[in-house]
């Protein structure tokens, strides 16, 4: 387990549906593929219910791990539970007051669709003291960036669509400025006929030989009959080349070991 | 946010490929409504890397938050960074031993396959002292039932159809005997032509007036131009009867907003 070590990040998904499994948390995955290319280490997923104290609680335990990144998403909206930024505030010992520019962002929306302003859509318009407002573009709630020196909380939409816009719009390019300039691959292949308990030392020493390398077999059929495996590797440098580089090293010792099991290679590839 | 006051319950989803966004975390969601409907309240979802101390910290967590359930998915295979069991072992103080019974289920495995039993095999029946083994038909990993009284620990395998066919099997008529005899439905329709920002104070006023009773709008289209809204009311009762009634008299006053509101009804049901 040598992930790259990149500034840690943790993801924080607010709401009840995914506690009781109405949703699956396609948000978190959306997110960590995002921000370990972007070379951070995502060190935690944690969901939480939609409750002040318990997003509060961990929000702080992120601040005391030292996290450089965390990103909440749920909570925006405009109903009564969503209540994502009042937790922040709490947590960072800030106010929770009425952003200018969200304020101006939300009043142009609904203004657009000849509605008025009222308490729920006003609501979305407050945010931490010092909060920057980051455009929806594909919704009404915009989201917020507080900066607090050491750590940034990044807070987003639960929906998917407004999610992916504001990070993609705003929140990516700030990002970069902060990123480590690294280049994060992902090469594999699959092996057919071989169990993954017979492969296991092959990968173990792979990883152990290529420092800045997560290696890992996926199995993908059944251990004792029909062995199928897939095979992956991760590697970070300095450049995509060296990043390539290292990945292909770790991946062609599995790949001895696969083929000296008499395991069939295919699917090789990189991203 | 009232959620049914059930047993609390944390999934602890372990593995990197989580956190790194290639795979994503379907388990806990399947976990969370099958243990939703059994009454239990799951309160957090919590994804770690493959590290010992991590997957520690997390439990010993959960311990201290008098949690009565937790169920841990991935880290029981035969590769170098499954450590899951070492983990719990670590965080309730207890000795890592050769289980005697999840032996002979791993060795019955790899003797039908005509294999022999080798280190990386024997790895997968080692668990904490005075676990259970639960026997897994679709794979090889055993899984295991940690009772320290006051908190149970189940950990599964991290391959779903292994995960499921354990908790299925093995898992689930030991938590019947435990879980609350409390029956839980889940009620809905659709809306379409109101915003989210205008029925908020109805599905506020609904869960307020309807005590035991979860309401939600999940916004499914545009908030401004073309919302649509999905409202869904999850409740619990100690009959499946009183559950519906509960969940209707909340749908109700949702509906009654909507209708009022102008917005057009359909998709009415229950599960």
């Amino acid at each position: 387990m040598a992930l790259q070590q990149g500034p840690k990040a943790w993801l924080l998904t607010i709401g009840n549906e995914i506690l009781i499994g109405r949703i699956v948390n396609t948000n978190a995955a959306w997110l960590a593929r995002k921000l370990t290319f972007l070379g951070f280490s995502v060190e935690r997923i944690i969901v939480t219910p939609d409750d002040l104290e318990q997003i509060g609680d961990e929000i702080r335990r992120a601040l005391s791990h030292g996290v450089r990144l965390v990103i909440t998403t749920g909570g925006l909206g405009p109903t009564y539970d969503d209540r994502t930024l009042e937790a922040v505030a709490l947590a960072t010992n800030r106010r929770l007051v009425l952003n200018k520019e969200a304020y101006e962002m939300v009043l142009a929306k609904y203004s657009q669709g000849g509605m008025q302003m009222t308490k729920e859509r006003e609501k979305m318009a407050y945010m931490p003291e010092g909060a920057v407002a980051l455009r929806n573009s594909a919704g009404t709630a915009p989201g917020s960036w507080l900066d607090l020196g050491s750590t940034i909380i990044v807070s987003l939409p639960g929906v998917p669509k407004e999610m992916e816009a504001i990070f993609e719009e705003e929140v990516m390019p700030r990002l970069k400025a902060i990123a480590p300039q690294l280049s994060v691959v992902e090469c594999g292949f699959k092996v057919v006929g071989v169990p993954e308990s017979s492969l296991a030392p092959f990968v173990e020493e792979a990883e152990r030989k290529n420092p800045g390398c997560y290696v890992k077999s996926h199995p993908k059929g059944v251990e004792v009959g029909n062995p199928i495996l897939e095979i992956k590797v991760l590697a970070s440098g300095n450049t995509r080349e060296e990043a390539l580089t290292k990945a292909m090293s770790a991946l062609e010792a599995v790949k001895v070991g696969a083929q000296k099991l008499g395991g069939k290679i295919s699917e090789e590839g990189c991203s």
